[in-house]
């Protein structure tokens, strides 16, 4: 294992540090318990977004902190679900009167432990779960996981909550864009925790994870090495098929890099599932391309699709500073 | 070799063609001969911005192309000059009456290929020399190498042009900027390059190349794998030697990724350079953490130090819309 660090178990702890230096004007980082939260908080009620989730997935969350975005994040060890007192403290640290929305990525310590924080909050909080992962079937035993449809929730309901939009409203918002998003992924290399020092799976050179999860879970199934347009249409097809989009809908396009893919293929991924999708009618109006929601140091790709509509458009477009996204502000 | 890709000799290709559908709201990609423009031309006399250089080090340099920053860029293929003929085509495409400044990584091949162009250009032309790399001493034969730096020099000219500066003043102004900034970077892995199928150069699981250029060159020497800590101290000991900047000067603190390294490493890089400054007495005012000038898919970093005064403050902050950094708009 070459990796640039200290030892494993300070990692987070210094990048962390780190982050908070490079965003000082955006980001209070708070060590006991460990949260990310706004450095500004609205001076009025509106309700606060709190995510959080393992690490490794960088720059989700806590690159999703800010104006039109989350309010606080809470980051675990990698890959690890972040404990109830670090979600319960961020939750209290950020809420203003209007009550907090849990949005949580379906993984069983994350739902189980963001649960607890829920009911130790005295605030009136909801929930949304994101499960957005349709390489697992939807009436998989544990659900569909959450993957790169995340940032999008938490993008669009973040500029729902900046707007005045009440509890109940968000979280029905959260559930929308829940429902219109799909995502689905691809490796070709596994990732290596720090802590392990050694691949969390091994795969051939002619073979690649198809339907993997961001902590490199097994998917679907392997299958053999191929073209880029062999491999991303069988992403862009159960894509599809999950959301059956007809001719004329406007879709957000949003090609993730799981770590270690250069910016050029992923350009290469877009061109090909933007192309699947104009081929039947369907209108690429917005994307996103880039490592967004990663798996340390992982080869592959995600594709996601969100069905838009004037309401989300104007969501999406809404202005947002945060360390990883910035637009309008 | 796996990659994204489905021929070598075509992703440059299949990967402009995704670019340009993603960002179409800002840019033009126009494919014979092959560069990236500006969508939207200053309806009034306004100095060209016009760089390039090889493919692989995306988002550099078309992911700079818009408001506030580039007005062209040239694409060659994967780290390889592009020719006279692309310079001179983007150049003539976003002229509009106040010149053209040509900002010129420092390898032989795009200097070159840009004296040919700025030849051949019959408006009024100058150019900017880039040569931030300072593994390599100030008199070295061919110079210095144009590394991470570029994009800093590219973003404050760019502001400067659209703010009105005339080509002298912002020829003086980039000029400025690339004896106020310097650039070292490190590399635990080499990267591939897609044509050639294999490693481009070989390293063992205990070494560090100290001072590699953005193409995998040499640098200073072989390292012994070892801590970040002490690592990043090499880097920064050495831009702080060639910048010497003084207890209460401002810096912007710029950690480049080189393309495979997760962002949690990043912010790690980040947090020990800021440290090392910080004990010096220099403000880290300013700050960019990500993968901006990569060399395709390799496992490494680079730090980069601008030294700020307030002019260079407040062009750096200026509105920039492009598809890798925007800010204002």
């Amino acid at each position: 294992m070459k990796k640039l660090l200290n030892q494993p178990d300070t990692l987070l702890t210094e990048s962390l540090q780190g982050f908070a230096i490079a965003h000082a004007d955006i980001v209070i980082a708070e060590t006991s318990p460990r949260f990310v939260r706004r450095k500004h908080i609205a001076n009025h009620p509106k309700v606060a977004l709190v995510s959080g989730g393992g690490a490794g997935h960088e720059p989700l969350h806590a690159g999703f902190v800010g104006q039109g975005m989350l309010d606080a994040a809470c980051p675990g060890q990698v890959f690890t679900s972040p404990t109830p007192d670090q979600m319960l403290a961020a939750a209290e640290s950020v809420e203003n009167g209007a009550g907090v929305l849990f949005i949580v990525k379906n993984y069983a310590g994350d739902v189980m432990n963001f649960e607890i924080a829920a009911e130790m909050l005295e605030a009136e909080n909801a929930t949304v779960l994101v499960a957005d992962d349709v390489s697992l079937p939807a009436d998989h035993s544990t659900g569909r996981r959450g993957v790169a449809g995340t940032l999008i929730v938490e993008k669009i309901v973040g500029a729902a909550a900046e707007q005045g939009r009440d509890l109940a409203a968000c979280k029905a918002l959260g559930e929308k864009v829940c429902r219109q998003t799909a995502s689905m992924g691809l490796a070709l290399s596994s990732c290596t925790v720090p802590e392990v020092g050694k691949p969390t799976f091994t795969i051939a050179d002619n073979e690649v994870e198809m339907g993997v999860g961001i902590h490199g879970e097994r998917g679907r199934d392997i299958v053999p090495m191929a073209s880029a347009e062999t491999l991303v249409q069988q992403l862009t097809e159960t894509i599809d098929r999950d959301l059956s989009p007809q001719a004329g809908q406007k879709i957000l396009l949003h090609i993730n890099g799981l770590g270690a893919t250069p910016l050029m293929e992923l350009y290469l991924v877009f061109d090909i599932a933007a192309k699947y999708w104009q081929q039947k009618g369907i209108e690429i109006h917005r994307s996103l391309v880039g490592n967004y929601t990663t798996s340390l140091d992982m080869i592959g790709c995600s594709v996601t699709v969100t069905l838009l509509d004037e309401e989300l458009i104007a969501l999406w477009d809404a202005p947002v500073h945060t360390a990883a996204l910035r637009w309008g502000c």
